[in-house]
């Protein structure tokens, strides 16, 4: 496991990500915090004491009230809250911002004017391309400080109770690193996710917005898809009363958070729409061999996928390290 | 759960489906079966003598030779060998078919001649009304002896190996009773399924397969269609190397039985092309949302996938019988 060590860690937006980065540095002994939970509004008094504190900031002190209570923060903020927000970024090593896409450049720019030139500001977010155009205009001349980064790792589940201390081991983070930052600073992040049990890569943000677009984001859209078609059905109830198995994890990404998936769809619109066609065409296809009875070709589709599906399920059960791509170790 | 005997089950495929079946009635009580795996050939010697077997059927008798040393099945028959079929039938209480769709009409031709009066025949087919006109064209007037059966169970593993005794506990199984069913046969063979722990529904064919062609044929092909398409990439490698949970989930069942799903889409083609084009449509409309950064759209739908998804999940929690449809209790 990498080292990795801080005073302060910052994150916006403690759910699933985020809260999941706090409890797997706390239970990896890189995070501190004797007791979890300090008053809301203290956030960051104690900072620069070598407390190794993880800070929450959330729209309201309200949503971070629970990942308090639940001892995955030290302390918390608001982010409408002047005072406790330069209170939180005072002294931060790292920033990570954990919220849905489409808020990277609102939250940067609220950010800005309490950032430290010392503290380097990453982020969680599913696309690269178009947070890097939001950070650029929110933080402008000191874009060197954002590392863009995505930790490939979710659950249906949102939200800081559905955190797990061990959601990145073995998992992917793929790093998008500006010409602008320092090599210093990349490392960090490396290290920080490093010490997760993550493995880390490095792509240009295009290049991951393209593999992800095909990975993730398709396969969302078509799970939703799925799910929209049996409901607009006359029959929708009766179809749902004999939905088994295949159904069921067919449709698990279905229950994903709307919100998120949004942004994402809006945020990757054009390498996502470059997957909807041609994944259009190749069940356009299907449908075609179906209409002619061509057993054939559908058998040979259906096996090539098969084949393929159990060969990436062989792989998948290997350490991240042995998954290709490009590793930045 | 229901009462069920017999003194001799014939199984045409002794794999996962068949397997199951076997495994569930024999830890059930109903079957018997000492010590299980007699040697191949002597399928049915001791039939009529109360003694409660499970005589499997493959395509040779090394086909049965994995179940009978698992102990799934008491004996076993090649259906080339004319004398051991015969043995195998007579006094067949109940004849399972539980072979892909497309051998409906050829194990039945084979079986007709060999076949008691006494015995009820039923299949475990995907699909309905194909079974139905193989069944009429093989038995003609001895149609009344065949009762269309559908158990909804199924694992991406195929194979006896992946049989297990509670593969149909909570789970449905759509019986299709035709006009010339006797009263009494039907309620046999859902007396055998109810004894396997499952819950049985009663459909006219053609809406077990408009049912069964939305919930389970379809998202099939659209996962085949899936992982097809990223094998058609560029960069196929890339992108399986950062797939993740989502995706594992979502292309499970692209990993099925090319064969199985070949007949499938074949026998059940009009059905299919009505889901399928439907499916082309709403994603269309996604991908229009998409295009058109239309982010409201697209939260409003995934906001009811979700919701009708989750629905789904805590229904599906709930005993078999509160599931809906039609049942036959």
């Amino acid at each position: 496991m990498a080292a990795f060590s801080f005073d302060k860690l910052v994150i916006f937006g403690v759910g699933l990500i985020g809260g999941s980065l706090a409890r797997a540095l706390r239970e990896r002994g890189a995070a501190g915090g004797e007791s979890g939970g300090k008053a809301v509004g203290n956030a960051g008094s104690n900072a620069g004491g070598g407390a190794r504190k993880v800070i929450g900031v959330g729209r309201t002190t309200a949503s971070s009230a629970r990942a308090l209570e639940l001892g995955v923060i030290d302390g918390a903020a608001a982010l409408d809250d002047d005072r406790a927000l330069a209170d939180a970024l005072a002294g931060a090593d790292v920033v990570l911002l954990a919220a849905p896409v489409a808020q990277t450049q609102p939250l940067l720019e609220r950010i800005a004017p309490f950032l430290d030139a010392r503290t380097i500001v990453t982020d969680a977010g599913s696309t690269k391309a178009d947070v890097v155009a939001a950070a650029r205009v929110a933080l402008g001349a000191r874009i060197a400080q954002f590392v863009p980064g995505h930790p490939i790792a979710g659950r249906e589940a949102s939200g800081v109770e559905a955190a797990l201390p061990d959601l990145y081991v073995d998992r992917n983070v793929v790093l998008c690193p500006l010409p602008e930052n320092a090599k210093a600073s990349v490392e960090r992040i490396a290290d920080m996710w490093r010490a997760t049990g993550a493995t880390v890569h490095e792509m240009a943000p295009p290049q991951h917005d393209r593999v992800l677009a095909s990975v993730s984001h398709l396969p969302h859209v078509l799970a939703f898809a799925y799910v929209e078609q049996i409901l607009q059905s006359r029959d929708a109830a009766l179809r749902f009363a004999f939905a088994s198995g295949g159904f069921r994890d067919f449709t698990r990404i279905a229950a994903s958070s709307p919100e998120m998936w949004r942004d994402i769809c809006v945020a990757n619109r054009d390498a996502l729409l470059e997957e909807i066609d041609s994944y259009t065409a190749v069940l356009a296809a299907l449908r075609a061999a179906i209409e002619a009875g061509d057993g054939a070709s559908l058998e040979t589709v259906f096996a090539r996928s098969r084949a393929a599906r159990a060969d990436w399920q062989h792989r998948a059960a290997q350490p991240a390290a042995a998954n290709g791509g490009e590793s930045s170790k």
